[in-house]
């Protein structure tokens, strides 16, 4: 009997929100992006409700007018560490940018990230995407977008590679002879690329799941490419079941034709449901969520797609102006998914920004009529999984109170957690050291 | 009535041990230097015998030939960010090298982790002083000392100054007019230095301390210099209580020129006390260090710290040959407190070796003994208190129960925790934003 495929379940920790305008509801804490009790209480209802991971999104540039969940928030490898001593099963991944940062010294803070947490650490592969990040970074000039995705395979090959300079057996720890490690299992990496040269060995003893598990949230086409090749599972923003059907077979199609089958990537929208008790109830939160919105808020939203154009000097309720051309390479898919949007019912601007503002998505309702949309989502072919946002306090409890124990009784959700190891939790095995494989080839 | 002057205690998370056979010992966890149940066990030891601190060293750059410690280690920030989850006094100070790491990365670091810890992070700032780190980072040559140590300075300064980007009242959070920051609170950097631009602002809130504790290990003039103008703390190793004295004494005096009064640096030596309940038992313990060192071990000190001098080439038990120019700049001290060392007992080279690998120091004996040597370095200017290591299992633990009171009773270490910050308990005041001085000056 074959084991029937399970729902994958991320939570992301976002602190005061994911929108503009989420922390102006009556109960969020304003500082919840730098409340660690607030992290370490949603971290542990997550792992209550057998959750495969938790998700630290990040950015690295802001100014005055920055969304306030993107203005203050928690480097995200402190605060994954810190939550790795507090949960014992779920996955902690974290966003990291390969823009700004050395190699060797992301491969040792996910390594130990790793061991501290036994297991269960992941990197979302990021190439940062606001071009003002530059500024924080001494650079003249943000990479071009395709150059970031080239500097992106190189920085995580170079990666991957300093994760494997200790074999298995490397540390020996042999008191009566002396001998601490086998140098011959002690390998440098030797990486001589164009844009990293790294010699390595890592300072760091391989780690419980030996690579740990790589995430990437590819939406262009160079995007999903790269996660095609790289990616163990995808982060998307579909915004809607139609969109995620078309990513999620794009996707696989596009893995499967590098060679990948029994380990294609997993495909993971985001998604934040509201859960009522009845459905007026969920109707009236999702209500309290749509009072807190201003047109300010969708019309920021907005001009952000399309290089910071200004919708001001248009009328508001006129149809969508031809601004095809503004959007940049950055951030092409997310203007062209929004002309897709405004051209399918003829929007007004007005419309538009307040829709980007609230999207109301598929999961507002009863816990029957959420888990049924999950449901859907995941046996149409649109998701393996998703990644859970809270758009309301108190929507993870009700959640875990109540969705989860549907999704346990349909069979689509584990009872409890399997392994010890956030990959193998996934279905997914603990590599191979690459120079073991090659000794047992030669061998 | 003033405040009785106290001994500040750190304790130095070091895994595996502080020399190349420490490991050896039977009690000792092969793998202790990538096991967290260990560190939170020692971290809340060190946290219930009241210490101020835990240290985390490091360094970047390992081959098979490196001290066991050196081998195998967790990255600073990520696992003192876990202590940071199961611990809720102690401080929390992490070594980062300014040679290979980005300000802005390194200041939301040290930023986060104080957000944590609720004010409990502290930066020890090194140069690295490994040259082939240089390889591991895509460098074609690690930076001369004079000109790491103007690196340091400059990297310092960039970081403090995002630190200050967020004044204590930039974030707002009021939701009934919607406005989040306020921009005039919020300030850009615009750092354009030498080695540095950034421009800011940091995108994390003003953290509890405000200022993390800045602590440094210069050995050099150089090096001295740094700390004299930088530090708020200074680790050192002198070989015994005359070296301690004439540091302390120096490094006063140039935080003194500097223009420095109140707030003088703390000067804390490394101490690796070995408490026995008897003087005969305090001996058996320390032999049983001694059983555990061979000569090749004392080599390998000898050469790291003369350039990697080859000492077999010569009789081991002649005298000391003539090798003063063979340190380079970056162990130059190493090697000239070695020189003055064999100087003064005209030692030969199998007696410096050995006595390197297992130095006794002033600090075995029974607990009465070890307080009286402790208080005796305190009181005759020979430090401000001490950076504790274990030179073996277990030593920690009867130090808090047995060293730990005494000192407490002579009215010498507090009793408890007196505030919330690591930098008040150290009593040092959170200083001001040096906008809101500014605003205050002009005001
Ligand atoms: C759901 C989702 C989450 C993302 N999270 C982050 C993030 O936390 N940090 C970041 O820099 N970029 C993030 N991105 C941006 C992607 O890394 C990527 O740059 C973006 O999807 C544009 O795709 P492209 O780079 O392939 O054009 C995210 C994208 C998506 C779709
Ligand atoms: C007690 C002590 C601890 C130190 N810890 C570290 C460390 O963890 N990592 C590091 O790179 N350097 C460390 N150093 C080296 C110093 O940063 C410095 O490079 C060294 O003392 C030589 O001094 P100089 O650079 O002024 O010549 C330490 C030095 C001392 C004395």
């Amino acid at each position: 009997m074959t084991q029937k495929r399970k729902i994958k379940l991320g939570f992301i920790l976002h602190g005061v929100g994911r929108t503009w305008d989420d922390w102006r509801h009556p109960e969020r804490n304003v500082r919840a992006s730098t409340n660690f009790p607030l992290y370490r209480k949603q971290a542990q209802l997550a792992e209550k409700g057998k959750f495969d991971f938790l998700f630290v999104a990040d950015s690295l540039s802001i100014n005055e007018k920055s969304s306030p969940h993107y203005l203050n928030r928690f480097e995200p490898l402190t605060v994954l560490s810190a939550l790795a001593a507090v949960t014992d099963h779920i996955g902690l991944v974290g966003t990291l940018s390969v823009s700004y940062t050395e190699p060797f010294n992301v491969a040792r803070q996910f390594a130990s990230l790793d061991h501290i947490s036994h297991g269960r650490a992941g990197w979302n592969v990021v190439t940062s995407w606001l071009s003002d990040t530059a500024a924080n970074f001494g650079r003249k000039e943000h990479p071009a977008h395709s150059e970031r995705y080239r500097i992106a395979a190189e920085h995580l090959e170079t990666v991957q590679g300093l994760w494997d300079s200790w074999e298995d057996d490397a540390l020996v720890g042999d008191k009566a002879s002396g001998v601490f490690v086998n140098p011959e299992k002690l390998h440098r990496l030797d990486h001589a690329g164009t844009h990293f040269q790294v010699r390595g060995p890592l300072n760091i003893d391989r780690s419980p799941q030996g690579q740990p598990v790589i995430f990437q949230a590819g939406a262009s086409e160079t995007g999903r490419d790269f996660a095609a090749r790289h990616a163990e599972a995808v982060f998307c923003g579909p915004a809607d079941l139609e969109e995620a059907r078309l990513y999620y077979a794009d996707l696989k199609s596009r893995a499967h034709k590098l060679g990948r089958k029994d380990d294609l990537p997993f495909i993971l929208p985001g998604a934040a449901p509201i859960v009522g008790l009845t459905e007026e109830d969920a109707e009236a939160r999702y209500q309290e969520l749509v009072a807190l919105t201003s047109i300010d808020t969708g019309l920021g939203f907005l001009s952000r797609s399309f290089n910071d154009h200004d919708f001001r000097k248009y009328d508001l309720d006129e149809p969508f102006p031809e601004v095809e051309h503004i959007g940049n390479e950055s951030n092409q898919s997310a203007s062209q998914r929004i002309l897709k949007r405004v051209r399918k019912d003829n929007l007004s601007i007005r419309q538009i920004a307040l829709e980007l503002a609230t999207p109301r998505g598929d999961f507002v309702g009863t816990p029957t009529q959420v888990a049924d949309a999950l449901q859907n989502w995941f046996e149409s072919g649109g998701s393996d999984g998703f990644v859970l946002f809270e758009p309301l306090p108190g929507q993870l409890d009700l959640f875990v109170q109540h969705v989860v124990p549907i999704l346990q009784e349909r069979g689509l959700f584990r009872q409890d957690y399997e392994h010890e190891t956030f990959r193998e939790n996934l279905g997914l095995s603990i590599p191979v050291n690459r120079y073991a494989v090659g000794r047992k080839q030669a061998g």
